[in-house]
């Protein structure tokens, strides 16, 4: 097979162009002294809700910037700035990730220097944006309690990759075969350091520890 | 950019070889006149609880073949294999997708002969699976009312490319702000002949159609 040395040394030139561009985001970032997430999940999971909640708690004390990763639409874009937040939409055409390269670009698009946070929300998809960095500060990942509880196992480097681990819908619990504390255990023994939040967007439970945890990130500007 | 044009000529290649092992497979399935199934979702929508279903309805029936995609871990074929099917499971160790290759290796673990029907649980993806024909009579595709409505709009390429489209989890619709109605109206936008079955596996909601669409399918044998 001749396609595969040549299909594992542009893999590699991809991912080597991604980190440098990466590395000039960061710096870009550090001149502005801001904190960045990058959220990432499986379609779904609710990270365009929270990011609404966001909008709401910190209306006039934090200026949250969003970039929003999409294949198509900017659907998640409107939401977001509909509540209040500074958003630009990336639309992928079929890209499933968000790369440094496209985060450059969009950063123009956002006054870096008013804001106190930026959030980019990712392609919904647990298995590609995890191998991309774009100069955050946190990979911060989402899991529905309604995607089951041997996920982590079966997608364990978005875990291995993640700062913090939100696990999402907890409403939903008493409906669902899905055990959280399963779910707890097989995301720490992959990466044994994730901060782990227990949230619902729909009833708000466990949000004030996870906007406690934004504000302290983003008091360091 | 010099890395684009070479990025996309790798990428062609990779599709062309695809197409190629993917007529290979096809012409292998038509030898043993057996009816194959490419069956795609976001994680944790219930593609293997649905399999484990199939597999306790068809008991004595149908001798149903499963090929199971994950990037780490048997559990899915441990799951599968237990309902009673005959399962292969293949660990794509990093990759976001079967392509035709994996699925070519992996036929060599099955008596295709013996075979009424044969189903691939693809990566638990909305995305990249997609666009990799493996030599499948139809693409199937799940979406679980949880994901929210405006899946089709954001992830179409799946939606256009399946002839079947499994709602899924519809009885946790009451708990939920999704309108199964704009799932279905969106899907029909993108693609008119899609075949919709609403289920829930947990129920039994919806099943007795599914199955009888399956049981058809496998008849023609």
């Amino acid at each position: 097979m001749k396609e595969e040395p040549l299909r594992v040394a542009v893999v590699k030139n991809i991912l080597d162009a991604n980190s440098r561009i990466a590395q000039e985001n960061r710096k870009l970032f550090d001149m502005h002294r801001l904190r960045v997430i990058n959220l990432m999940s499986s379609p779904g999971a609710g990270k365009t809700s929270l990011l609404e909640e966001m909008g709401k708690r910190f209306e006039g004390q934090l200026k949250i910037g969003v970039i929003e990763g999409d294949i198509q639409t900017t659907l998640d874009a409107e939401r977001v700035a509909a509540a209040g937040l500074a958003a630009v939409q990336i639309e992928t055409d079929g890209a499933c990730h968000l790369d440094a390269n496209m985060i450059q670009n969009a950063l123009a698009d956002l006054n870096l220097a008013a804001l106190n946070l930026l959030v980019v929300e990712n392609v919904g998809n647990l298995v590609c944006p995890a191998e991309f960095n774009i100069g955050e500060d946190h990979k911060v990942m989402m899991l529905s309690v309604t995607e089951g509880d041997d996920k982590p196992y079966k997608y364990p480097l978005m875990f291995r990759e993640s700062s913090v681990l939100l696990i999402s819908k907890v409403d939903l619990l008493p409906h669902l075969r899905c055990d959280i504390e399963k779910i707890k255990e097989a995301a720490r023994s992959i990466n044994p350091d994730l901060i782990i939040f227990e949230i619902s967007s729909y009833t708000g439970q466990g949000l004030d520890d996870w906007h406690n945890w934004i504000q302290k990130l983003a008091a360091k500007k």
